[in-house]
């Protein structure tokens, strides 16, 4: 495999992190990179998703990945296989990304030339909806396996995020999962949510969400 | 199904969370109270687990459990069909527990009479591993559509627990999960780990674990 970047990423010093956020976003839309933050649990599929993603878009979009992890860079090795640009993030034990750190991943990917940049966010349910990341769209995988009732108990990951994939429903025969119950308890959340069921192993589902994507990005582009 | 109790936990107040550990372990063992963490990613599985635990080890201890969630009370419900005791926790947001706020938790579970209480703190792989709880023994689920590669990514969650139990080896051959790497990978984080596969769903594995706590609680009470 190749090897990838990795960059240490440092703790933010500004308290605001509401307003960087906002700065953030505004400096990206001048630039034209539309940067979709996306979270999950750990080992819900992120990586497997955004394999696919980046196949389905490539054609479309110029697209940049940051990998946020503590440690390791088997995500990034995985992505580089892609051909998409991409950078593995360590957080130094943090549990989240602020929009000062998001930054410091955007300058270390460098974004010219890139249409779409996609965080990875470390894998955790609770801190990192806590912060604005500068991103124009906030996306979430649920997996199967994590069972149908993770919108009752983590309620603002659910709440915050643009689009719910459930992933790995390819295995729905072997969990306890109603597919039903679990879009139910999203909408008491989150009425706007979108939800797609995908099974980013077998590329079911993917089109839907690579064309929520692109549709996303032509209409932030002409907002 | 039976009402719980919820118990609203306010942040601790303390800065020094390593000496209200301590105090909270020396305690414990004056009170006889055998304090167990278990910590995992959300739906790895803790609370099937703990049914199946709390099944094993009844006739010989007497079992607390406290139940923290960011939200909802159902895992607390499903507990109260076991039989043991239980308490609801509500973190109010916050991504972990700390040894003042499992202090407020086992007033409220009232321990009086207690062999054993198990905190299944909130469901994250990072931030709870950052804070001691004042147990005697940590423990944390691995579940397996999680991943073989949990361990180079959230290098202290496994570092710091004593035994890790590889959840729902019923579905292996639905995912590419090498057990034999995932273990190299725990020695290579943590090498005194004890490391239990088991299937909190058709019990296998379960015997295994319960009379390793029922061991630590003998040699604990020994010591």
């Amino acid at each position: 495999m190749k090897e990838v970047r990795i960059l240490e990423i440092k703790q933010s010093v500004y308290a605001d992190n509401d307003k960087q956020a906002e700065e953030l976003r505004k400096e990206l839309k001048d630039k034209g990179v539309f940067l979709l933050n996306l979270m999950s649990s750990p080992g819900s599929g992120k990586t497997t998703t955004l394999m696919k993603t980046i196949e389905a878009l490539r054609d479309q979009l110029k697209i940049g990945v940051m990998e946020a992890d503590i440690d390791s860079d088997v995500d990034a090795r995985t992505i580089s296989q892609s051909g998409a640009k991409v950078i593995q993030l360590h957080t130094g034990g943090m549990c989240h990304l602020d929009a000062g750190m998001t930054r410091q991943g955007l300058d270390g990917l460098e974004t010219e030339g890139i249409e779409l940049a996609i965080l990875e966010n470390v894998g955790n349910l609770v801190c990192p909806a806590e912060f604005d990341t500068g991103a124009s769209k906030n996306a979430m995988i649920l997996s199967v396996p994590e069972g149908d009732d993770k919108p009752l108990k983590y309620p603002l990951m659910f709440s915050i995020c643009d689009v719910v994939l459930i992933n790995k429903i390819d295995v729905l025969p072997y969990f306890d999962f109603d597919m039903e119950k679990c879009k139910e308890y999203i909408r008491m959340r989150n009425p706007q949510a979108k939800v797609i069921p995908i099974c980013a192993k077998t590329g079911e589902g993917i089109r839907e969400w690579a064309d929520w994507i692109a549709e996303e990005v032509k209409k932030w582009r002409e907002a």
